[in-house]
């Protein structure tokens, strides 16, 4: 069974390794968000991809939420003393060799799917990771108080300033990375996991081409919901929502990502039993609870995201 | 009084150390070869501005005579793991942080000569550090294996594959850096420091300018020979000599200045008390213990310069 999953950080990261568990003979490809991506002192930044692969390697840190497990910050504190850094950003040493074995790849000239292949074979990850694209489409966030990158926006100010607009800067130039239109044409089926639907989702929908795949696909796309009881799981996400004028609920995810059939891209919802969406023309919803708190709970969620794909062709 | 200082890596370092405890009050500017950087994994490497900024900053690793003291290899492990990397290249953490320093400035747009001011600014050198240019001009060898940069010749090789010639890569469109040619210029000494006479020294004397400079300049240019006993101090010099065809001779390298009264340097040249070099038409010698081992040694080894300088004026 081939499985396409559309993804960012941490949600996309529990999500995959939850269908890594609940599929393991499944050939599952990631299409990871590098909205979030950016360069640092010359240092490319790939957050999503690397949440992914440390997550999927097991090598990342559960308790801090975000980056390897045994880290330190011997560089960072460097930079900080030679007056270069991000006090909001934390560059952990061990996260360090991932970014330079990917600035190593990307400055000999290959593009960043490249890199990521050639990243990946280190760890046995059972899935495939593709960028969204290999262009440097990067999200900003448009505020009152002018345009920021998306982690500036998101980690040095938690979100807190009123976005007016998320702009995926570069977004017309850019085309799917080699592979992603595939993956989904190809499928058995096509998920979209629960990670942020606009800054997470919404940036690679952006980039020309996908939408268009997963409206033509074959496979039944199947959505999981981010949300758990009228609220975002990841704190800030709602802030998001607002911005682009959509509530913070399954059913206005759901209504914002679309029905298949009538020009949007779902043909199934999964959402938390505490959710109410059972109203969505077009969309077969199903309920099951979406908290991935450890590795079971997320091989459950997977798993029933699969059944209700199942159902579907029933 | 101002010094201007031509200087290379560790012997360099060395005796700035030593001149800077020679003459506290002097104004000293050391013009540093950038012949030995490189572009590593994206980061620029500069070893010989680091490896004095380190000396003089008190934080260099006396013990292995190289880099940062206290060091550690987190990030480089990482990207040998990732298959990246230069296992006859080391580099540390703490000084990664000063690459990452440079390279962020660098990536804005400001010149070598800039970044080193702004990283330079966090420790009291009590020495201004200029790059010898702001142009990217890397020294490569050329050997019978091909053509190779000077650093995986010498860190990598050990100088072990004969050097048919070096090479300054891009040396012709390159000036000296902004205040290399005034430093020399307004000088009252110009000293050439014990540091390797081809690929030190000599990289910088290959700027365009700078041994115009030096000929030109009201100051007397007096050389500390970097021969004690007819051998090199540190190992591996003696090939890049034996590459330009000169001998590894105090008296041999003082021929290969040459004398400022006949179209060469020196107007004077400091030489161990083991060595021979008192008949050398247009160049007052005078002899004194060169080994640098220690800061004393290294302030008497400067304090001999400076009073040969003043012999001259005598």
């Amino acid at each position: 069974m081939k499985i396409a999953v559309l993804a960012g950080g941490v949600g996309g990261s529990r999500f995959l390794s939850g269908l890594r568990d609940a599929a393991p003979d499944a050939d599952i490809t990631a299409i990871v968000n590098v909205g979030d991506d950016m360069w640092l002192s010359g240092v490319r930044i790939a957050p999503d991809l690397d949440t992914i692969m440390y997550k999927l390697a097991g090598v990342n840190d559960e308790e801090r939420g975000w980056g390897r497990v045994g880290e330190s910050e011997r560089v960072s504190a460097e930079l900080r003393e030679y007056g270069v850094g991000w006090p909001w950003f934390t560059l952990g040493d061990l996260d360090l060799g991932t970014h330079l074995a990917r600035t190593h790849y990307l400055r000999e000239g290959l593009p960043l799917s490249e890199a990521t292949k050639l990243i990946t074979q280190r760890w046995k990850l059972g899935v495939t990771l593709l960028p969204s694209t290999d262009q440097e489409v990067e999200t900003w966030v448009k505020t009152a108080e002018g345009e920021m990158h998306f982690q500036e926006w998101w980690t040095r100010h938690r979100a807190g300033i009123p976005a007016q607009a998320f702009i995926n800067r570069g977004v017309e130039e850019s085309i799917p990375a080699p592979g992603v239109e595939t993956a989904i044409a190809d499928a058995d089926v096509v998920l979209l996991a629960p990670s942020n639907p606009v800054v997470s989702i919404g940036a690679i929908l952006a980039i020309p081409g996908i939408r268009e795949a997963l409206r033509s696909t074959d496979a039944p796309v199947v959505g999981v919901s981010p949300i758990i009881g009228g609220s975002v799981v990841r704190g800030m996400a709602d802030a998001c929502l607002t911005a682009i004028g959509v509530e913070t609920s399954a059913s206005a995810v759901a209504e914002h990502y679309g029905a298949r059939s009538i020009d949007g891209l779902l043909d199934a919802w999964l959402i938390d039993t505490l959710d109410d969406g059972t109203d969505l023309p077009g969309i077969t919803v199903a309920t099951a609870p979406l908290w991935m708190r450890g590795s079971e709970l997320s091989a459950q969620v997977a798993s029933d995201a699969l059944a209700l794909a199942r159902s579907l062709s029933a």
